[in-house]
């Protein structure tokens, strides 16, 4: 708290104390609500009514209660309003469908180089993408559209301003997508995908415990999104977890960013392909059954030389851009995210030796070092929850109608 | 907000309202303070008598009022609580004493190399800096009492674990300095010192608009505080900002720390010094007119070669370090503290040319590059700067008397 508190904001701020006790337990009582909150039972159940009457929240069945009388349970509506996420990668587009339950309800992968052909037409193609997803969500209502991009994205605007990968001019992306799907559907939202991947794998991935971490997603680019107290660190413009390009190698090479020795030049995807003697071609991010990253990892499983050396070399540099990393932000993990999460067998040894050799706490922490569950599919998880998740943490926002604004958790600066 | 709300906690929230509104305005009425927060004339009325029996408040004289009419004004008292800092460096002691409204009141400085002596030695003097600082407060009360150190500061305990400048042992500095100055005063609490200083820049240097920045102190170590959205990121254990640790040179020489190419080699104090082929001695931080650092500035002046090449190289090195951490946390600004001040005329510029080349976003933002004003003071003035915040930021807790507790906003993870 830090402003004036009247009654009305106190109501609306307890309607978000009870479906976030609702959205913790699963389904749950009125009277174990009560309990968990300090609220009066008659607050809960005049609330419940309203968030019932809204239709975040649906029947959850029969539950012992306090007294061992069975109860009436509530529990986040499975078949309430729902997020729609995009990812726009460098050689793929995906769509999916997140309800407020945070269950998967449609996901659509289309392979493509996006670097070879014009950007109108990606955009036009994820647009599409978008429009699937919102067909699919059928009777529920979408209560917004998230599109992850591979690049610096404003925190203001949603512009997007630099993808060095994609080579991109300056984009509107999130006004590009918004007319292209029409003035009926909620505005799109636009986010870097690495921050989206954090926040996917922290969400989604099984690692609620967490709460600190660096989530470092490999593709062809390498981005790191930064959780800290169980909130998405975005920095004074939406720019920070520039991971790929701090710099490794004094003399390194020239990276698309311009600067030399970035370690996007030394662990990104083409850099560990071609260190490894393989082709470097679309959809390589997706490890599909017949492509170069699923070589790679057959090589390396064969333990075959030059492979095993392309990934350790690369965990190594990794390794030394994450301990820098470490060093200023103390996170309690780092999640190998993105190819990462493939290539961890004998990335993550290498990760660990220099971290363990880097990192000045590394003794009196207990720095983990985990492997991401969701891999590629983290960014359009994040995207989709990020939209429901936002519902779950102001429900007061959403009832007002300001579907544009219930992403806010993002705003910073 | 984010848990239930009630009318006592309402309360004790208000009161920091007000007390808050009053530090930002200076003399005020209550009818101004009233118009500012939007609570009703009655109540500020009655929680600005709170505040001044606790001795928090003292009359402002007479101001026009919103209708026109002389009002009587309040102000922070200041002959109310004090905060007494002490700062432990490599070559120097310093304590000083800062008044609720951020005036000091008190400083000592002892120059001292404190790595050739027992640690036990310097906790002494320490001490004896601290009761001299309680002294000096008179009759005003010493609402707590803060010790900036050069090293990782355990965010649970204040236990201060690993100095690799000092060489020191692990170490329960707190409980060390608190049963030397006996149990009658405040418990003393501990920190970084760089991150003290960030706090002390950003407090007192004139810096209060920058909200998101790094602070690096430059000093024998090389350290960093970050201020995000106004207030100090700590890290999970409290061990943020290690910036004198991160890799520059992948092959550079071996640190304290054991490990190799770490920042502070290259451009930490004792390395620019020899650099320059100047003498490396103790009080060298504060930059006495006699000491090797007045001595490298003078050169640097007359353009003397080596010692320009020297601090520019630092500045180099120091750039690149930076720009990976400004890749990393998006800041909107960089301050150059401690001995960096000083040397800030040749060090600036290359500074500010890594940043350029290496940061992926700083076509599409203002980074600013900015020098300290309080230098070397900067971390003593944070110590003791840090209880009278936190007494205002939360007066509540200080009426409680939990005189330990009122530091609590450094506390994390």
């Amino acid at each position: 708290m830090t402003g004036p508190v009247r009654q009305q904001a106190m109501r609306e701020n307890n309607l978000g104390v009870v479906l976030r006790s609702i959205a913790e337990h699963g389904a749950v009582s009125r009277a174990a609500i009560a309990a968990a909150t300090g609220l009066t039972k008659a607050t809960v159940s005049s609330l419940v009514d309203e968030l019932d009457r809204a239709g975040l929240v649906a029947d959850g069945g029969a539950v012992g209660n306090v007294v061992g009388r069975p109860g009436q349970a509530v529990r986040l509506n499975p078949d309430g309003p729902v997020g729609v996420g995009l990812e726009i990668n460098i050689d793929y587009l995906v769509c999916c469908v997140v309800d407020l339950a945070g269950h998967q309800r449609h996901l659509e992968v289309r392979l493509a180089d996006n670097r070879t052909r014009p950007h109108g037409e990606v955009l036009d193609e994820a647009a599409e993408l978008l429009a699937q997803g919102m067909r699919a969500a059928g009777r529920q209502p979408v209560a917004g559209l998230v599109a992850a991009v591979p690049g610096l994205v404003t925190a203001q605007r949603g512009a997007l301003v630099a993808a060095p990968n994609l080579d991109w001019p300056e984009l509107e992306v999130a006004e590009e997508l918004t007319r292209r799907i029409g003035r009926s559907s909620p505005v799109v939202s636009v986010q870097n995908e690495a921050n989206l991947a954090a926040l996917g794998e922290f969400w989604f991935g099984g690692k609620p415990e967490l709460a600190d971490f660096i989530h470092v997603s490999g593709e062809i680019g390498i981005g790191a999104g930064v959780v800290v107290a169980g909130e998405l660190f975005r920095g004074r413009h939406g720019f920070a977890g520039e991971l790929g390009h701090v710099m490794v190698s004094v003399d390194g090479e020239r990276c698309r960013c311009g600067a030399l020795g970035c370690l996007e030049q030394v662990a990104g995807q083409e850099a560990i392909l071609r260190a490894a003697g393989l082709p470097t071609t679309t959809g390589t991010s997706l490890g599909t059954p017949e492509g170069p990253l699923a070589q790679l990892v057959e090589l390396a499983r064969a333990e075959q030389s030059a492979a095993v050396s392309a990934i350790e070399q690369a965990g190594a540099a990794l390794g030394v851009a994450l301990a820098g990393m470490v060093n200023v932000l103390d996170p309690a993990a780092v999640v190998l995210g993105g190819m990462f999460a493939q290539l961890a067998p004998w990335l993550a040894g290498p990760v660990r030796a220099e971290l363990d050799r880097r990192v000045l706490g590394a003794r009196w922490t207990d720095l983990r070092v985990e492997v991401s569950r969701l891999g590629w599919e983290a960014a359009v998880r994040g995207a989709a929850g990020s939209v429901t998740r936002a519902i779950v943490r102001d429900p007061a926002e959403y009832l007002r109608g300001r579907t544009a604004d219930i992403v806010a958790p993002w705003h910073c600066g």
